[in-house]
């Protein structure tokens, strides 16, 4: 294991950096000691996540744009390598997540516990914040160790590195107050919609229904138990908002009498849905498909501005609840990955592609960005896996 | 007074009854004594609502389209001229106000009492349901003892005619959960804006800042103690979405400084935003306008589709929550509506204008149906003073 | 199947009818054909529970007088056998399960949705309110249809049964608000005490321990998938309160041990803790055992008078959360004891013992009376089977 | 005014420091410059709380036994004099108020912004925590600028003091989540019995009622508008536990009738009762006023055990609540004393005695331990006002 005094000095890491759209290259960085109430860590598991793939294409994301170098990656576990000298829960050798958006911790909005929506985040690997904050895909970072989870010691870290993601699941979860034997639908299978169907199944919803139009990823999470039901959403399109809504409730209606059994009509039958593609369409279908007095989640984001039947909302007090990361979910996400049953979802099976060394980032963003790889099989979660000269020296 | 045996047979009774726009007529109809569970009511004093203000200038209600002539009217109080055999708890006598709508009060909605939302909901007045509930511009109607709320002695039945729009406003004011202390905005100086912006006030809101194109009604708001600060809106329209999304930003940034004394700026600064105009540029600015964290409540119906910034809720977590009529406020609003005192909400102001007689309907409505008099004076709320005969009987 | 029309007459039924302490007598009634707004149901399966054993023993129930003869029973499912001319949604031959208690429906608590507090609730087998509402220990009753549940074709009717202290453990499941991943509680492994554990288990919770002095019982709970852990208690007795309350602390710290695998200390461990037991010592400890911020749910009665570490509580927020009976629970049992999984509650197994007639109400209720049967084999839910005759006529 | 450099370095100043029971001694005490986020604050104004009386007169607070020479006070308002180098949003001259109770911001209580049950709380003047985080009756503290709370250059720093215990007003408040029109009971007409029944009026609540055994008391909380209507408990003790049930039953009917105005009866009127003594028989009272499903508020401490009617509390689902200290409350504070009104509670009345200088703070502590001064003046408030000389420099 490596001594802590080895670790007391500067040291040269290694970096993945963007310098602009898909021009992405492996610097060295100098990493100095981590302070007294910070961690080292060594990097090990790394999700890559819609965001990060925004910027690796166009050096933006929406309407944020890259000002500087950037490292990227959020979704991240690894090893600890060294400890500040006053923090006194953590030992070299640790697992760990990292949590890697650090809020003002002074503005109300922190001091009432919803730091996610503090205005004064510095959340890694966004370029919102100037300096922007730098993302994990780096051989180390330090981190503040009140910033950093502790991994069961069994843990394989690639479910440590679900846990940013799972966490926007648990945040929805939560936000949604699903009471148990719920009805609960779930627009869009990618990662997140998948977690966020785990999450309302965990959290005793009766009967969660993931709709996509890819019928192979519905059938995905159905089968790796994510939810109960799987829908196929047919494309459609509307020329008109007219067309597009009686094709919102057309789709909201079918799905309400699957996810009822016989049930359906007029009015919806789920008594909460969370919207996970970010598309118009979709979030119309979503408010057609809540029943009187239930909530829509917006999870998905993409298109900031939308046209929406509010009043098929507000008339029936539908509410329409925004989700946006997260704030205090990842010990309860440490237990739920670290459940394990014949009706539990296989949180494993997420991770389709995995990518070793910061070199291969290029190979791995560009498997992100497809649907399925060249043997047709799904690609949900893209993992790159880092840090084999520190586990050399481990 | 009228003693009970001469209720105990079918009697006459004239009715305002609407045959196609504009077309309101006196007529005579049967009303049976009461039945075992129902007071008899001697209607004296209605208020004139928007949705009944739509159905006698259209003959219909957005796409609610009136199928057999009807009565309009819901917002009611009167004297208990009958009382059926099972009823215990009310006298030939009393005031009461009217609760007009009656749920199934078998669905779960119901059982869990967010009745407003039930769909099995006859609300008298609306031509939601087939046959049509008939509304209240009667001499007198029978109405179920549950759903009558006995009144102090000593209220003016015009106040309890206002506790139906107060309805409104404290099922607002409950679905946002304000804390003590906060920052509200209200869309809208309207009677229910008012009404919504008194209860935010009652609730222990800080400041209330009440915002209206017309400032006059805005003005009349602050001076009568329904709110504690007033905005101008200034008309402008944007010519394309991001030109209206921009206006609305700009609208939205100076209340927020006003509301805080200088505070404002990127973020919104309210806590809740009542938006009571069903305007899309107001709802617009009511996201913009509301902190992270915070609550949009949609009371303003008028637009069912409407283009909004939907992202900029989403991201900041503020929730879009919607206002359907009521549910169990009507013992609340009687508590509310009997206090006075020097910093509280004059309510009796906000009957602008009182009509005597069910022949005055028609003129009733169409003043209710302008901003101002002939004098120059604010129309806010129009009162049509009924049942002067059975006056004279009591 | 019996046709409508015979039973559109008056006719006699049998009924199990307690005339004192133990003086259970079959006795034959008049049952008159039910009105517009009821089903007749013949009764099939009836659990027995622990207020009709202290009936059946006593005469009474705590403070509770019985005034006049008392069927007993009122977990109980059967068959439509007849259809008020008014209920639309029922047939001849469907399942129910009786939900027995009729709220008056016209308080303010009724019209909130919390009718399980209604002052005026009627409820089967309980002498609190005279004349009492007899209990469902009858071939047949007549219930109002509103208050009846289809259960699906086929359930079981001991599960149809089961459903009644299964609403017990929603409403407490509910009350306590847990977020996913919770550690839980559960202090007595009686039917109501593992119920009580299942539906915090299905609700998300991350850890639920049963603890109850009886090993086998705590045994029986994790087997059957009750809960995650088990606890028992070691019988102790301290001679002064402030002995009583260390006894109660030692337990609270030892169970917050096990529950969080070598967490626990000063303060409390456990989320929630879930009270099913009545005893003051188990209230204690459950105090203690509970974190900062946490919540103690009071289901088990007993002692009406207790003397309880109050501060312990209130100095760190732990709130006293009360639970009784239930209110919109029945859709989500259905739900609940619908599923099956290998991971999931075996609800089917609480039921121990069944005895078939009424004739053998006695022998139940002295096996009910007992914790283990002759055999050595634990009793938990005696289940009364009834109906014969009906299901020959059906 | 001072210039900041003078107070870049360490400086001498006097604190009063107990030593034993009733061992005040004015001592000197090194200051060294505030840290990068800390402001330096010249205290000007402190009010005495029970907790300081406890410690001054028994060197312990119930359980928790002084340790070594402590400073008491922990309710203060003064002025900055010096700002940390990284602090940007306060300057010398600036009124504050502080919140002296420093969580340890890592957490989970914290994470979620509970942090007033932060098992690291450092609360100043408070034993609990070794070293004593010592209290503010000194010339100047250091004191972390994220718990600063700037005031109105307009505020009378009295009023900065009283901020403190109305946060205990303001955090029981929101826990009992009333609704507008709520009818609420208060026991206990001292300072913080006083803030709370002020605050639940504010809050919305309909009729606060104010109960103590002390007439006077509860007078002078109607007078000063703080309570809509005011009950004096006659003194009388049972001598054994029925009898104290049956005398604390009493009570609590007749405080409901009076509440309601004829009222009242078996079960409870009040929506909730904010229990501010800590005497048994008054937590008893509590009980039985509270109507179903309300909340009774612990806020008064001082019998850590006691014996209560539990089940009258369960089985009505009465919720006991628990009140400890506060979180977020001091902006929400700031804006309740900054108003004024006819009916608004008259704040500054509060404070019934001030006292000058340091050396006073046993004259001071004296008077705070009676109930009435030598003129036969309530005592509520006592304050202690310092940093003359601060003044004159500034």
């Amino acid at each position: 294991m490596a001594t802590e005094k080895q670790d007391q000095s500067t040291r040269q890491i290694r970096a993945s950096v963007l310098h602009g759209a898909k021009d992405l290259r492996i610097e060295t960085r100098e990493l100095s000691p981590p302070s007294a109430t910070e961690l080292q860590v060594s990097i090990r598991s790394t999700g890559l996540c819609g965001s990060d793939l925004h910027y690796y294409r166009h050096y933006r994301n929406g309407d944020i744009i890259v000002k500087e170098p950037i490292s990227l990656g959020h979704e991240s576990a690894g090893v600890v390598v060294s400890v500040g000298t006053e923090v006194t829960n953590f030992n070299p050798g640790d697992k760990v997540a990292l949590e890697v958006g650090l809020p003002c911790e002074s503005c109300d909005r922190c001091k009432e516990g919803r730091y996610n929506i503090c205005a004064g985040m510095k959340f890694r690997s966004s370029a919102k914040a100037f300096p922007h904050a730098q993302g994990t895909l780096q051989d180390r970072i330090n981190h503040p160790a009140a910033w950093c989870h502790k991994l069961p010691d069994d843990m394989v870290l690639e479910l440590g590195a679900l846990l940013e993601p799972l966490s926007v699941a648990i945040q929805a979860s939560r936000r949604a107050q699903l009471a148990p034997g719920s009805t609960v639908l779930v627009f869009g299978a990618g990662a997140v919609g998948l977690l966020v169907a785990a999450m309302a199944k965990i959290s005793g919803a009766g009967t969660v229904v993931i709709a996509d139009i890819d019928g192979g990823r519905v059938r995905f999470g159905v089968e790796n138990k994510f939810a109960h039901k799987s829908f196929t959403v047919r494309m459609k399109r509307g020329s008109t908002i007219e067309e597009q809504l009686s094709i919102a409730k057309e789709i909201a209606t079918e799905i309400g009498m699957m996810a009822k059994e016989g049930g359906g009509g007029e009015v919806g039958e789920v008594d909460a849905v969370f919207e996970c593609t970010g598309v118009p369409s979709c979030v119309q279908a979503s408010i057609f498909a809540t029943r009187p007095g239930g909530k829509v989640l917006l999870i998905g984001m993409g298109t900031p501005v939308q046209t929406l039947p509010i009043s098929a909302a507000a008339l029936r007090e539908v509410d329409i609840i925004g989700v946006f990361r997260y704030a205090n979910t990842y010990p309860t996400g440490i237990e739920v990955v670290s459940k394990k049953g014949d009706d539990y979802p296989d949180f494993a099976k997420l991770v389709t592609h995995t990518y070793k060394g910061l070199e291969s980032a290029v190979e791995a963003f560009d498997m992100a960005g497809r649907t399925k790889d060249d043997s047709g099989n799904l690609v949900i979660k893209v993992v790159l896996e880092t840090g084999e000269e520190d586990k050399a020296n481990l």
